[in-house]
């Protein structure tokens, strides 16, 4: 990456809609100096101290005047703005930055942003603002990623742990287990160093220590499974025929959890999906309507999208109407949810209990049961073993009544059971917060356990050092420490453009 | 208007959307000290001067720790944050204020914001920063207005002259004008105090001097009709039948105008719209698809909302497809065009005349123009006289091809020039921004010109005094020196949260 820091970059920081205030923000070598050419106070501007507040306002060049007024408004006035000036090194990037306060519509914010790239600036990258903060030491890879990370967060349960990331948790836990794989490292060296004597080399090597270490980094490489699902969320699709009350459990979800729900988008023609809160687990959630508009040539269609939709979901929720019994169309449906190669977990949910009565619904959970009992089932609720098929046990038939709202805590409670079953029990702390983090993680307990088992193979201290170096710059590449110029690259473009 | 000023109230000031940053803001007595209470560092907020920033994290009360992750960690973090703090009165309240920015996700925002309500905050109503600032003496009625323009502003044009208005070009303008009436009535006035001399009244007396007045007036009235053509827009809807081309006319528009253009949105089955620019007048311009999809039962719905749409617009673009000729169905849409009881201007637009060859296409325009002949046409474009209908006229039909984008620079012109031909030419200055001022210029124009005819009317002194009184006020209400609570209402409920 050949890559020219300083060069002063320009981005619109926030979201670019109708608003009362919003930021663009400027970094990189005579950037104040730059925005003093487009503002109305320069001398004051190139004076000020850093971390203070300056009023004034954006100008257009004298030449580019769009409205002449009065005799003493020479140059147009653009926009009102606060400027926040930093002072090189105490800003984000550890340049000299400006972000610049105007008003919050699409036109005003174009109008400044404009005004800035033909003034000096060009657009800044996605999380160029970041990256430059890593490469100047304001920051390391695991808390620059808790910026993308909260955020993206869905929850206020992966904003704090994101939080925590942010505030150093992760760099310090990882920093702990360099400094530990460190100091095993030189008691083996001193041991190498003084070969001739051999208790040197003995107690020199503590596998305890590095059974230890090992034991560490495999919780912290664990933590990822939960961490992910929280992060990246999960898709759950609601399934069955027209009118079992799929879309009055989709609202019924949705009002309950009113704080974390965003806009319903998607076409109405195929399905209506929406982002909720299981339970602090973040689900994009599917209304298929795909069933319940079979008429004339988009009947086809509909299903397709609707078995799509159910083949690529992390958790299908099959809604049987109560007062209809089970239908041989419900049937057919169970039976294909069930044998689906993802084997995609499948909850039953029986709805309308109250219009039905509670022997009716025992009834169609006993026909259910029995129906698909022939299918091996599996001890923990229904996460399949590798080469069986998902079932419907007892677990995973929950009774609701949608329109009512009965049941809807039991439902809840069973989907994130069944969505935390495989990744164990969730006595977390703050744990690894990407994918990449992970896979280094992964590379350093390869090698500490390849330096435990090192004597067993024959292998003598050289060995072992080597493997110890590899965790240690692998845990290195986590922290940034050590990083090759292309996950450098990777990271910062999943970035907010102006982060 | 029972209102406590300095009460603690904060708001979202930024778009709720994925971004690099945003801003929540607060006013109010004590507000630093109650943000202290949620802030890392409470000692260096509460010392610190007016007009800095703060580095550090909003964190949650201890009792609400929301993952407790290592010893260290007392208070759940909630993000990390720049603190803006404004002392009373430099600040744009004139109270004291912070400005939170903070990460732009939906989840750390709303924890953010929740964290204040709990703790001694309460949601800001739409403008009441500015009604505060207006309370406070840091901006006036025409100042504050301005700041609602901007955000609301749909081009540079409108921006640039709501920004001379918010730089305080308007309010000088009327703070002159009420000087100069202020001065007319002191002579008057001193013309009263002496009666004995009879000279002293009849020079006190200058009619030229308030007709002078007047036409300043006047023309300040007559500034709002082309202010409220670039400020709110106007509706253009693409009519004709499928395959006329209007699809790739509203994209070849989009596209030429790339800069304005926010997203696509309204439901496809039933048209699409887009905020386009022509030549820096705003406006919504709809594709319509009703004719497009006449099938089944939807039909009959697609084409009554095209109708209502047309009937809505302030101007209707009737494109026909050269290769086609004119067919029944465009003569009787047509007709039912120019029929239209709200008289909307009709511009008929050829395409596809690349293929169909310029004598084809010149052969459509005057079939058209014979057909249509019958109708009144009237002489300034197609802006009818009171009981006419409009009509189609050489000037109003436009030969374009919108693959090729050839002719739609004339359509724009021709397009510009039917929506301001109502509202004369446009050497505009600046001018007023809304109705209400418009409302209390025309009021002050009654009581001048009232005055004006005062001596045919045999009244004297007095009378005229009166109405000069009230002239000064009106202009007065303008500026907001003198403003009926509920005006205020009015004024400051149609601003964004935030601002």
């Amino acid at each position: 990456m050949s890559y020219t820091p300083e060069e002063p970059i320009a981005a619109i920081a926030t979201a670019l809609a109708p608003s009362a205030l919003a930021i663009i923000r400027v970094s990189g070598k005579n950037c104040i100096e730059l925005i003093s050419n487009v503002f109305s106070r320069p001398k004051a501007l190139n004076n000020a101290k850093g971390n203070t507040l300056l009023y004034g306002w954006i100008l257009a060049p004298a030449d580019h005047s769009i409205v002449k007024t009065t005799q003493t408004v020479e140059r147009a006035r653009i926009d009102e703005v606060m400027l926040a000036v930093y002072r090189n090194p105490k800003s984000f990037t550890g340049e000299d930055m400006v972000e610049i306060f105007c008003h919050g519509g699409v036109s005003p914010v174009k109008s400044v942003y404009n005004q800035l790239l033909k003034n000096g600036f060009r657009e800044a990258e996605k999380g160029e603002y970041t990256f430059r903060a890593f490469l100047n030491g304001k920051t390391d890879l695991t808390r620059a990623e808790a910026v993308r990370e909260i955020i993206d967060s869905k929850t206020d349960f992966s904003r704090g742990r994101a939080a925590d990331r942010l505030s150093g948790t992760l760099f310090e836990q990882i920093e702990s287990l360099k400094q530990q794989l460190a100091n095993t490292l030189s008691h083996i060296e001193v041991g190498i160093e003084y070969p001739e004597d051999e208790n040197a080399i003995k107690d020199s090597y503590d596998s305890e220590e590095l059974r230890t270490i090992e034991k560490k980094l495999t919780e912290l490489s664990s933590s990822w499974a939960a961490e992910k699902l929280y992060q990246e969320g999960t898709r759950i699709v609601l399934c069955g025929r027209t009118n079992a009350g799929k879309s009055s459990l989709f609202n019924t979800l949705l009002k309950q959890d009113r704080a974390i729900v965003s806009d319903i988008h998607g076409t109405t023609r195929d399905w209506i999906e929406s982002w909720i809160s299981f339970d602090g687990i973040p689900a994009r959630l599917f209304d298929t309507a795909g069933l319940r508009e079979t008429k004339d040539s988009i009947e086809a269609i509909g299903v397709e999208r609707t078995k799509e939709l159910a083949a690529d979901a992390d958790l299908n929720l099959y809604l049987i109407d109560a007062t209809e019994g089970i239908k041989n169309e419900d049937k057919n449906e169970l039976e294909a949810l069930l044998k689906n190669k993802n084997k995609t977990p499948l909850i039953v949910v029986i709805n309308k209990t109250d219009i039905a009565g509670t022997d009716t619904s025992k009834e169609i959970a006993d026909n259910l049961l029995s129906s698909f009992a022939k299918l091996p089932t599996t001890p923990i609720l229904n996460v399949p073993a590798n080469n069986t098929n998902i079932s419907i046990t007892p677990d995973t038939i929950v009774f609701i009544s949608a329109k009512k709202g009965t049941g809807i805590s039991k439902l809840v409670a069973t989907v994130r059971q069944t969505l935390t079953a495989k990744i164990g029990t969730s006595n977390m702390k703050t744990g690894l917060g990407s994918e990449r983090q992970k896979r280094a993680v992964d590379d350093a307990i390869t090698s500490v356990n390849h330096a435990i088992h090192a004597p067993e193979k024959g292998l003598g201290g050289d060995a072992v050092i080597l493997d110890l170096e590899a965790a240690i710059a692998s845990l290195g590449e986590i922290t940034g420490e050590v990083s090759p110029d292309d996950i450098l690259g990777n990271i910062f473009s999943q970035f907010c453009v102006g982060k």
